[in-house]
């Protein structure tokens, strides 16, 4: 009997024991035996050891996002919308002072909700989800508006899996004197970050999307001197970010009950990511398997939604056939029971479908899913598969 | 090779198998091997499966409460205080009316510092650390301001081990017309409870104390009546628990990703939960447990900080020897040598040190523990046990 939950119906993983089907979601998503294997320990939350395995986590995350001493590491709790909402109580301006919000997506909308949830003043640069936002846009708002004194982007946002350029932004941001913030929670650990370098004073994240750990907490790595001023500015006591950062200075530790497990797990998944070659080699595996996707399924006549070479490598949006013959329920049950599993709906406008190509998985996954449809397409009797007008 | 991190220094758990240190602290504390392991899989979060496991859970929690259809559960990502300050947000009134936080420890004055921190307003009965407020005391202070309007109580003080009076307090409560909300953090999944009967309106808990799931989510039951008025009510979007509420409604999910490791491991914790024999034969558990180790302490001349029958079955307090060989750095370091952690420090005025007696361990491990305080003490050179004056 394997160790795992069954699972109806039930299928053989990659080393023939029963597993659960691949996930190609956006997050979570399937993380390795092994990152899974560290989460099997009971550690406590003021523990010694736990304090230094915190310690280290902060210092692995600052080095991975090319930070220098003026920067630090926060954890929080929760998913990654906590560390947005916990960024925005801390960073964005009160009054007269406007954060400005650049959206192209559900992840940017959200941000902007966030602003407006907590009554500070927001200036909203929403844009379709079709296309990356251009940093000379981000320019223009900047010199329209000189209240907008800081700036809040994401860089891969997650709807559509468009990279936003977010070095070119920071640059049009930096030479105004604004603060840049960067929404990186579905890039960072696989898009080479350099906060110093690209100008990036906030940047927030999660442990399991492309840094391939268990979910249950999100980090924001922040200039030192931003957090300093942040003191008594949240709205929140469980989000009060530096409040937060000062439990780490003070004490090494979470003020309230941590993830334990997820944490040690997550210590387990940095050395993966350091493993494979950090995230230029992630970056790889993760542009390979986006490839043979979009190959496989553009050659089976499926239709992208985005041009070619707008999608970026973390997740593809394809259009559903318009052909009678294809349901989208029969499709999704179908691949659930090949082993692969994708989110049940869409976040677009147009009848879609979205498949995930980041977390523990490589060409040969894609390859097989690329098999699957074929064959779930053939079974269903889909012979037109271009998308409706 | 054990597939449990290697831990310095590593000693064998029950099963011959190497392990983790006993965790002898109000959580997050020592799980059962089968819990551990049903989060060795990876659950897509907008999976058809894992929306059916919310539903499972959030009924099994409701039933569990003694819940009516009147009554909802709401999970949350993070830990219980992230519940705590959700619940607040959506039921302490916001002008004229007021909050009545009853405190006697760190739990309690958290309450009210979020009540605070939410600018709405506040009425506190903060009492010492060292004895249960009566519900006579509740009563008079609702007596004397009608618009005290909602009342919070902690249930048992996870700072003392203390057990407050709710089911007393919840009826003063209720007879003068006044919502009553309870923070059963340490208590919930132990202590049998009964919100119907019991006139409780709202609860929050979470998963890794008595329940002895992970750490890593909360959750809140309340009346669907005061959830329904509380739509617009949160000062945050993260922790908005109206909002919350609608995305299980409406959709089976949580808002944003979930740990579902954490998740899916407490589907497995509420089954074993059940196996034992419900809350009644847990509570008979962690009262043995704090019987050996009470009766074993008070053997070796060590003081509890509170009377006979006053501290509860969760967590034992004894305040440290006054003899000049006693360290308390050193005591911590060697109980965990012998493979018990206990926290590295205490939340009351007087020296002390605190032991939990909750989470998957029995008398046959309290009796270890007391075997190794004694030694440990001997090998100190201990010899006056009592406190200082």
């Amino acid at each position: 009997m394997s160790v795992y939950n069954f699972h109806n119906p039930t299928f053989r993983g990659p080393d023939g024991q029963e597993d659960m089907p691949w996930l190609l979601t956006p997050g979570p998503l399937t993380t390795s035996r092994t990152v899974k294997l560290a989460a099997l320990a009971d550690w406590g939350a003021r523990d010694i050891e736990f304090t230094a395995l915190i310690a280290d986590i902060r210092k692995t995350l600052l080095a991975l996002a090319g930070c220098d001493e003026t920067y630090e590491c926060v954890l929080l709790q929760g998913p990654g919308t906590y560390a947005m909402e916990a960024a925005l109580g801390a960073f964005a301006p009160r009054k007269r002072k406007k954060t400005l919000v650049v959206s192209n997506g559900v992840y940017g909308e959200r941000a902007a909700a966030i602003v407006n949830r907590l009554n500070r003043p927001l200036e909203h640069l929403a844009k379709p989800d079709l296309r990356a936002i251009s940093a000379t846009e981000v320019a223009a708002t900047l010199d329209a508006d000189k209240l907008a004194t800081h700036v809040w982007a994401v860089h891969v946002e997650t709807t559509t899996g468009i990279v936003n350029p977010i070095t070119d932004m920071a640059h049009e941001a930096k030479t105004r004197g604004r603060v840049f913030m960067v929404d990186a929670m579905a890039s960072f650990g696989a898009f080479p970050i350099d906060m110093v370098q690209q100008g990036i004073d906030v940047l927030v994240s999660t442990s399991n999307k492309c840094l391939e750990g268990l979910p249950g907490f999100a980090f924001v790595l922040a200039k030192r001197e931003l957090l300093m001023q942040s003191q008594g500015e949240s709205h929140s006591l469980a989000l009060d970010l530096y409040e937060q950062w000062q439990g780490f200075e003070n004490k090494g530790q979470f003020r309230f009950t941590p993830p334990t497990h997820v944490i040690v797990a997550f210590r387990q998944a940095l050395r993966e990511l350091q493993e494979e070659g950090g995230p230029t080699a992630r970056l790889d595996r993760y542009t390979r398997n986006a490839n043979v996707l979009l190959r496989g399924l553009i050659g089976l006549g499926l239709q992208p939604l985005q041009e070619t070479g707008n999608s970026g490598p973390i997740i593809q949006t394809f259009l559903q056939p318009s052909d009678s013959a294809f349901s989208f329920a029969a499709f999704y049950q179908a691949l659930r029971q090949r082993g692969f599993a994708i989110y049940p709906g869409a976040l677009t406008k147009k009848p879609s479908f979205r498949i995930g190509t980041i977390g523990r998985l490589d060409e040969n996954v894609m390859r097989q899913v690329v098999a699957a449809i074929a064959e779930i397409l053939k079974d269903m009797g889909v012979k037109n598969m271009s998308p409706e007008k």
